[in-house]
């Protein structure tokens, strides 16, 4: 056997392998229906309403541990994370699917603390839960969570319509979600904590979906590409460089960290860039807006939902090419985001 | 800790899990939406139209093995699985979403071949692979696979409609997947084979969901009930009576066995009883018919297929009893269906 020899997943990484079996997906569609490449598949429903669907898989030991997340949180969170792609396209989330695999010595208490948490959620956001399946897993814990939402066919926004000149936003801080990883990681949460640390951890824990911030911009006609925020900016805007056929430039002094995580940052002595530009999971939606309407668009913003929508670069012709600056000066950053297939 | 004290998974088994955790999915949903309890959930779409969701989780070590079967069987039977939730509706098959996680060690080529089998199948019964999900898994391969479908309601086909006096009968011989399984599990299919062992492993590998005769059968008026033949008989009654708010009975002398079947159980002394009723993943259908219509169903489904549709049993008034006749006398079988959280 020559193993040694054959090409393996790990060898290709995530970008590859998305590259190599997109194929099976890239066949010819019918009109109207959206197939990979953005937050969310898109198959049309009745006159102008369109169906979304999105579906995420989180494993223990990949996406979330299980001995140190609680029950609670983990049913909010594998929710949130799904809700956040209907946010991105600007929809409504209708109806989720769970598919869970169990491990034979999972306690009930922990999984009616699951429910409990995930219902949290479901009730503010009105999903309702139509189906899924149950079995047991010889592994860790494994969710599979599918959600169906609805979303006017003029007011949807994909990955692939920023253009040159654009200007970049975000609707949330950046990095907090990571500050607070690094915190778990390090074993903070259990200890006496200062009130950054909690905030922190609370942000990578119970991520909360921009869903109205998204129906609000997709009604917007200048807003033009959007999605959101879950491997980080770096791995985010090279897919929204790919699928418009664009570069961007991001403006390191521009992006908005909160104090919390500038506190932990000097504290622990993180890297703030890496931690902003290459953290994932923050769950705030990324978009491009026409560049003369901007500023009307973060003014309305900022009426709407009282804080504001900070700009953190602009889409630019060459394409493929992701540069940051500091007051004007282009830097290099060491880490690019999040490859679900390399391990670390 | 008092970890021997605390209720676990183990503890509920698989029915106890679905008593006890359905009440998160059964809100109050709005007028036309049907949630868990059926093979497909069922959401209005436009006019008569209904969208149809299924879902299944597969993950190695408990519903197949990734060492044993190849990697064009797995790809075409993730999808067969789950095209058969479909066909038990009486649906069509439209879209899919696959969710994997691949273990880093995995090759390309295994997944070229996975991706092969799947298309064989997406192919001939017109599915769109539209998106899902992919990571890496610490563990082992874990799938889930998600279809939507459409159907006219008017045609629709329930769990919930058999009737006392109905004829409960299948489409397909009972038992051959299972003996598939045993010949597979005892090594047979790596030597020489004799032909109806062959037959029988390709059964267990290679499903055919019964979707004609799915949308055929729910084109008539007189078919009342009808699901998928998945965990086996003796667990999918079951299924039907609790949501029919009946009994059955089965005739054990009337289950069709193939003739490969039959000489494998006597080959290798397996009890064709437990094996037709006990063994699952034949994915034919089961379903029950009104009484005096049952002969004309019959000879329809003769011409339009040019096979027999077996009567098996009848639906009795008394509820949740599931009894077994031979030759007019009741008998007793040992096995019941396969639990998805019990260890074997």
């Amino acid at each position: 056997m020559q193993n040694g020899k054959k090409l393996r997943i790990e060898d290709l990484g995530e970008f590859g392998f998305i590259a190599r079996f997109s194929r099976h997906f890239l066949k010819k569609l019918p009109p109207g229906v959206l197939g990979i490449g953005d937050d969310c598949a898109v198959i049309p429903w009745k006159g102008r309403k369109k169906l979304l669907v999105t579906t995420d898989l989180l494993i223990d030991g990949v996406h979330f541990l299980k001995d140190r997340i609680s029950a609670l949180d983990l049913g909010y969170k594998s929710l949130a994370v799904n809700l956040s792609d209907i946010a991105a396209m600007g929809g409504n989330p209708r109806w989720a699917f769970l598919s869970i695999a169990i491990p034979a010595e999972t306690e009930i208490a922990w999984l009616d603390e699951f429910f409990r948490g995930w219902r949290q959620l479901a009730r503010r956001t009105g999903v309702d839960l139509l189906g899924g399946d149950t079995t047991k897993s010889r592994g860790g814990l494994v969710l599979n969570v599918v959600i169906l939402g609805e979303a006017d066919g003029k007011h949807l926004r994909y990955r692939s319509s920023a253009r040159p000149g654009d200007i970049v936003a975000v609707t949330g801080n950046l990095g907090d979600s990571e500050g607070g990883l690094r915190l778990i990681l390090k074993g903070e949460e259990k200890g006496r904590i200062k009130p950054e640390e909690k905030y922190l951890i609370r942000r990578h824990y119970r991520p909360r979906p921009h869903l109205e911030e998204g129906r609000f911009l997709a009604g917007q006609p200048e807003v033009r590409a959007m999605m959101d925020v879950s491997d980080g900016i770096d791995s985010d805007l090279r897919r929204i460089m790919e699928r418009s056929d664009c570069g961007v430039r991001v403006f390191l002094e521009q992006l908005p960290i909160s104090p919390a995580l500038k506190k932990c940052a000097s504290r622990y002595h993180w890297n703030l860039d890496e931690v902003a530009v290459a953290g994932g999971e923050d769950y705030c939606l990324l978009l491009t807006v026409a560049p003369e309407k901007f500023t009307g668009l973060a003014e309305k913003f900022f009426r709407r939902f009282g804080r504001p929508l900070p700009a953190i670069g602009q889409i630019a012709g060459e394409k493929n090419r992701l540069r940051y600056f500091r007051d004007g000066h282009q830097v290099e950053l060491k880490k690019s985001g999040y490859d679900h297939f390399r391990t670390e």
